[in-house]
């Protein structure tokens, strides 16, 4: 595992800008749109100026309900195997939310989201080790519109046993969504026992504000125990200053004062450090969620995180790409990376391309192969005096060789990460089979899960029972491939012995 | 700056790899073909055994020479502002060496390296401000057979300003070179002041093996004060256990070894701690130079640096993808963050694809694009009172707009890394452009620069003193584009105002 963290501050420079925050709540204040909150705040020892909706923090409270702040955040999944309690020394990664659109595996065109799609993500989710965490996508356009919510949460539930994250915009919506738990746990009183819907939102709106829905949705979670953590999104230029460290201080108070709010409903309430903190770009105003500065800014929230001793998360490898080329590949692979080694305990970046506007199925599966990687580097060294391994060495002796050693096969499916995307066949090999980029080979295997069953999904007798429920004009939820693709016949690579060898002359 | 680097090794882990590699070289010993070399080292207290080429190496011994090492080495370019000394807090990227062949930039096919391609690579690496040194890529298939070593340096010396690393052969090879350094500066004596090329080989053959002819030219270089540094280059699974501590204590040791002869030598000799460290892919035996593994050992090897209080440096970014596909984007960009973040200070790897075989015009110009964003991370968060701007955050108060102040604006080229790849347009403007890949951009990027003259080439009065003096079959050296190149008439990409922005939802 990871010795130490990648740090871009002091703990000198980390507490100032703790205190810039504090100062920042507290001779600035936050608009608090929603009066129960602002009642809850009043009550707790903020200031409240009458006929105002501006609330200001004397850093005193803060710092009362800061301390309340729990360690630990745990996602549940429909099957506890697959529960994932955070911090715990490897982010976990979760598919991408927040985009609209998906690009079409058939066409290779952008078009909206349906619930086929959310059925099918989670699939993939089911079966990818790189992935932690189904967080719904967007919304099923193909839903009723009175299903905003449960068209595209079924769909989600029914073909992931791992923990999924949804959104509701009212009590009524979160009702529904947790109906669905009920049905499939069979009562709300098995439910509650392994409450496997996680949900989100966004009650600050950067700066400094908390809104009226999002901010009464926090009270309603905190209020019922239910899972929930709240995401800032802060845009450099625009909404805060264009400095890191501006940015930084502007956002760590807004979550400060979401926090606390939610401590003031019940005390140790689990929440996430969740950011997404992009700039804006200047020449053209666009917002540049590919920029390395989101990575550089979640390294420095995540080290504030640990300060204030709660799991951190955040959005990252949100690529401006619209295709996967190599600027998705680093603008995918760099910020997570980076925000990895930080301590990030959370990452939300599954398929998500072109500024969060668009799932792309192969960008998902090479996002897996991503993740993989990161926990690679993150499970680190493995330090023993077994992998010291200085018999073998000896045994060997100088100019010895240790491809034939029993270890050395021993170790072949340890010690290193089995790609199944990366190419590593020679230039020959490569041109007589096409000259295919990995987002080719992307699609195969994303063909090759999503035309299989799926062993992840709802079995039909509990299926039966929510369908009764919940009515004729629900989505069929069921992870289907796109008509034309079939099972592949074989496996999407040949692979050939690789004899060459360089050194570095 | 970085205030704490990634560190996967406790420093008490450490230690034991150190020890691990100091009973290595006591009790398994190197062979050492050179002769003179095992003089040398029997000279200064190491265990030569009679009528064999085995060496073995008292730990006092080794650390006693290990304490002379210098914790510094100077790269001098031809106009000394160029000069690099690491560690310097920030890693120096140099173009990638080591791969015969190049991708022609019209064709896209492989082909042979030529020496119009190293003065090409010349003038961008003088361009591009990622790169600090010039690592001169692979042989000049088009120079005459006895110009082996003039006929790809005169064409380096002459396109850049920076550093240049060269490799020689023979003593008579290295005069050669010298002399055009010589011709350059007007005479030895002003060379030798300012002395602008870098010497590098590879005197170790792993497992624990001294080569006679790489082992001659490091003590060459040692006794005459001339700057190099070797690379060891281990295969794991094939000259190394499958581990990565049996690598790292292994590695460790053949570096050590190296390094005090060098002092033996002369002490105080300037090395780098510099390694390819690759795993092979034991599924065909492929050389996985792409493999986050090199990431992960690199990493290791950093903080190793830093215990030995040397620089380090490393291939990075080796990516075994055959085009600039998002495969290279990931394998360029997280094994080279991984190690900057873990204080590598040389790393080696602009335009490099195909397992070390190609260099790529457009890769280098994405490679660019990577070494800034590393740069830019490295810079870190910038901590002032001012950038934490609480004056600018109290002034625009709750729900406030920052765009408007001027120091936004101020600001713009200097908090966000500007990117001259990276698109960050919408996805209808994008179409309407004709859906580029940043390959596309990055070969304008390639042309736009290689089609205006080149500002670091040599000027005409010392390029005629050396080609008089060089001969009438040395190569043009010059950097002239591809017949089919023109110069760009318009910037290659359309820039349009963005609106859009979105929130986490």
């Amino acid at each position: 595992m990871i010795q130490s963290h990648t740090r871009l501050l002091t703990e000198e420079q980390l507490l100032r800008v703790h205190e810039g925050s504090l100062e920042i709540l507290q001779d600035v204040g936050m608009i608090v749109r929603n009066e129960k909150a602002r009642d809850l705040f009043a009550t707790h020892g903020c200031i409240v100026e009458a006929d105002s909706e501006l609330v200001k923090f004397p850093p005193a409270v803060v710092e009362k309900y800061r301390a309340l702040l729990s360690p630990t955040f745990t996602f549940r999944g429909r099957d506890p195997q697959y529960d994932v309690t955070i911090p715990r020394g490897m982010p976990a990664f979760t598919s991408g939310s927040s985009a609209p659109n998906v690009i079409d595996p058939i066409s290779g065109e952008e078009r909206r989201c349906l619930s086929v799609d959310i059925a099918r993500i989670g699939q993939l989710v089911n079966e990818l080790p790189g992935f932690d965490i189904h967080n719904i996508l967007g919304l099923a356009a193909d839903a009723p519109q009175d299903q905003w919510a449960i068209g595209r949460v079924y769909p989600a539930l029914k073909n992931t046993l791992k923990p999924c994250r949804v959104t509701a915009r009212t009590p009524a919506e979160a009702e529904e969504v947790l109906n669905i738990g009920y049905l499939i746990a069979g009562s709300k009183e098995a439910y509650m026992e392994h409450p496997f819907i996680t949900f989100g939102g966004c009650a600050v709106i950067s700066p400094l504000t908390l809104d009226q829905d999002s901010t009464e949705m926090l009270m309603y979670y905190a209020e019922r125990g239910l899972a929930y953590y709240g995401t800032v999104a802060p845009i450099g230029g625009l909404s805060t200053p264009y400095t890191l460290l501006g940015m930084l201080a502007l956002t760590n108070a807004e979550w400060l004062a979401m926090a606390i709010l939610a401590q003031m409903v019940k005390p140790g309430t689990p929440l996430v450090y969740c950011f997404l903190p992009v700039f804006s770009d200047l020449r053209t105003g666009a917002y540049a969620s590919g920029g390395i500065e989101v990575g550089i800014m979640q390294s420095a929230l995540a080290q504030m995180a640990r300060f204030h001793n709660v799991p951190s998360g955040a959005y990252l490898g949100t690529t401006n790409s619209k295709l996967s080329d190599e600027q998705a590949g680093f603008e995918k692979g760099m910020p997570t990376l980076l925000g990895a080694l930080s301590g990030t305990d959370l990452i939300i970046f599954g398929g998500i391309v072109d500024t969060l506007m668009s799932f792309d199925y192969a960008q998902m599966m090479i996002d897996n192969e991503i993740a993989r990687m990161i926990k690679r580097v993150v499970k680190g060294m493995e330090f023993s005096d077994e992998n010291l391994c200085l018999d073998e060495i000896k045994e060997a002796g100088p100019a010895g060789l240790f491809i034939e050693h029993p270890n050395t096969l021993a170790r072949m499916k340890t010690t290193c990460l089995i790609p199944d995307l990366a190419t590593r066949e020679d230039r020959e090999s490569w041109q007589e089979g096409g000259r295919r980029s990995i987002r080719d080979r992307a699609m195969d295997q994303a063909r090759d899960i999503l035309t299989k069953p799926n062993k992840g999904a709802l079995d039909a007798e509990t299926d039966a029972r929510v369908r009764n429920a919940l009515g004729d004009d629900l989505v069929p939820g069921d992870s289907v491939p796109p008509e034309e693709w079939k099972p592949l016949e074989q496996a999407p690579e040949r692979r050939r012995h690789n004899k060459r060898r360089k050194n570095a002359a």
